[in-house]
């Protein structure tokens, strides 16, 4: 992959995570292999719980693991060019006004994070359209300019609900039936985007990342990226999304086919960095640099749903060396996330037949990562419980 | 059922369990269903979370329900006389040195209870040998008398680890390859015991039931249940339990086998508690006690793997009614799990490859419970969150 790295300065967040990228520590998940089978109980009777303690290991680089908590939940929001093609019913402004249901704590993610101890941090990386009283409205919600890195040191949760972080790069992609998504400079500027965010929440004290989206249309530009990266074809793979009827599927499949064929012909698809800007979205192209500005911080990294995976399969082209720092939360029900999970021989945690986006899945499954943490913590062994071996 | 109820005496707990059982609320449900269409997300996009939560609704009889929170995990201990027939590796000491690592707080069950806020209660209902330290040693373990109903009213975790109920009925079951493995009045002894856990549980303050089992064992007496009820050959489903060699594995098919053939010989297999006796278990019948005084005091009642799935089948063949307050937690990798689950029409929450018992995959799941119920009490409806819906 040096042919992309070179187009990343030096200086930028996303090429200093690269730079950071070092493998799982192989000794630490052989040590606590070898404690699971010291504990109370038949070896590998606790299943994928042991896999996933093992790991933490080598993610962490010592077992056992710290406890991966307290997490964030990363949302990035952007809008879609791709929505004049009628791709969904949903009105462009729903990510603005979500952005605000975000901010004020009302929706799904911020229940199921506020469950599990995650906080949110949600990142305007793309929205479109004015947001609905968040700016200068809503208590807790600070507005500090786009790159602003001291800012991002801040607590990330206000009085009353997420921190908003303005990191707009641009209202709304480029419509990718017609013309590139985004430029390349605007999708490396998302990526840094992303991994200036992760390590910031590192810093902050996060001990586990999870990959949140919001953006209405952005299922569009998620089976454009999986097609092409997974060599699948789209009417395979695209889905109804939130829920779309036959015809809207139809124009969908059509638009995604039409892209990736106007990409292909413009040579946009020639390297990973340009078919990430031909036909990704900002929100996609900042979860990629989240992904490896978490993997750089050596922490657990639970991506959610099809958008997510999208910007996992960009990551393996950018920056494979990542990809062992990510376990997959849960199994969306797009079809287009049952297709990356496979070509990157993922399993994920839960199939819970979710579709909702924001972080949602991927967050039920923190307390399975706490839980395997706890195992290798806190459980007896077979000599200090003073129980027999088989 | 009639012809089995007569068999319990009115002053029977799980008597009075059985007269107490009522239909979901269906009101509840529904109200419950209709929320979550006005909550901020696509309709149905949470998944099976929605059902989850409306279940929640019906089980409680309100909406939005109770979070079903805090949890009480009942870990049921026996013994069992098929052991001479060879059919584990484990020495029958085993289940009375874990139900000491039970209450010093060292294994598995304590571990992942303790990470999601539940309490563990155990109960010795038919250990065959004494209790390693158990009984005066530990603090904060109380030695109440057997059926003694006002001590089950204390609080269950003592200083230092879970309360051990001394419940024992007889000192592990008899070989069911030669004889039943107990009588019928230790078998309705059993669900009594298990139906009164369930009272003082829920009196105590639990709002949701976890089903625990410890028994060196007893995956063998849970085959050859599931494999009648189910209508199942034992070959198919006998698994290798902790993890047993070929030549165990046959071993203990073949004690299946010759169980199912001895008791059906002896009409042992004519009525519903005449089969749990003959080829139950004393932890087994308790457990299916728990089951139905949980659904007769409301409240969700979420079951483990194999041995509560043995349980299962004879509450529906005792109490059926009792079957709509019962979840799947997981689904264990034994073979007769994947029988009982798809004949009763439980679709597990979780698939994590565990074969440990305890209540251990229950207890993973009981995050999901209370995110379910969560997502209707504190969720922004389009309303309230001023988004625009398609």
């Amino acid at each position: 992959m040096d042919h992309t790295l070179g187009t990343f300065e030096s200086s930028s967040s996303f090429a200093a995570a690269l730079d950071s990228l070092r493998a799982l520590d192989g000794a630490a998940a052989a040590e606590a292999d070898a404690h699971q089978d010291r504990l109370t109980k038949p070896r590998g009777a606790l299943g994928r719980l042991e896999e996933l303690g093992s790991w933490l290991a080598g993610v962490a680089g010592c077992s056992p693991p710290p406890l991966p908590a307290p997490a964030t939940v990363a949302v990035f929001a952007g809008d879609h060019g791709v929505l004049s093609e009628g791709v969904t019913p949903w009105p462009q402004e729903v990510t603005a006004q979500m952005v605000a249901n975000f901010c004020a704590g009302g929706a799904a993610i911020n229940v199921l994070a506020g469950a599990v101890g995650a906080r949110v941090v949600v990142v305007d990386v793309g929205v479109a359209t004015d947001l609905p009283g968040v700016a200068t409205d809503l208590p807790g919600v600070a507005t500090d300019p786009p790159g602003g890195r001291g800012a991002g040191r801040r607590p990330e949760m206000g009085a009353t609900g997420p921190r908003l972080l303005h990191r707009r790069i641009r209202p709304g992609t480029a419509n990718l039936v017609d013309e590139a998504a985004m430029t390349l400079e605007e999708a490396q500027r998302a990526l840094d985007v992303g991994a200036t965010v992760a390590a910031d929440a590192v810093a902050s004290g996060a001990r586990c990342l999870v990959t949140g989206d919001m953006g209405i249309g952005n299922t569009t530009p998620s089976a454009a990226l999986i097609a092409v990266r997974c060599g699948r074809l789209p009417a395979e793979i695209t889905g109804r999304g939130t829920g779309i009827d036959d015809e809207t599927l139809a124009r969908k499949i059509g638009a995604v086919e039409r892209a990736i064929g106007r990409a292909s012909a413009a040579g946009e698809l020639d390297t990973p960095l340009s078919t990430l800007a031909s036909l990704g979205g900002l929100e996609i192209a900042a979860l990629a640099g989240l992904v490896v500005g978490g993997a750089a911080a050596r922490v657990p990294v639970v991506v959610d749903g099809v958008i997510a995976l999208a910007a996992l399969v960009m990551v393996e082209a950018l920056a494979p060396a990542a990809l062992p720092y990510v376990v997959a939360g849960h199994r969306s029900t797009e079809p287009a996330a049952s297709a990356a999970l496979a070509h990157l021989g993922l399993r994920p945690l839960l199939d819970l037949e979710l579709r909702l986006g924001e972080g949602t899945g991927a967050c039920l499954a923190l307390p399975l990562l706490e839980a395997a943490a706890r195992v290798l913590a806190e459980m007896a062994t077979f000599d200090s419980a003073g129980v027999t071996e088989k």
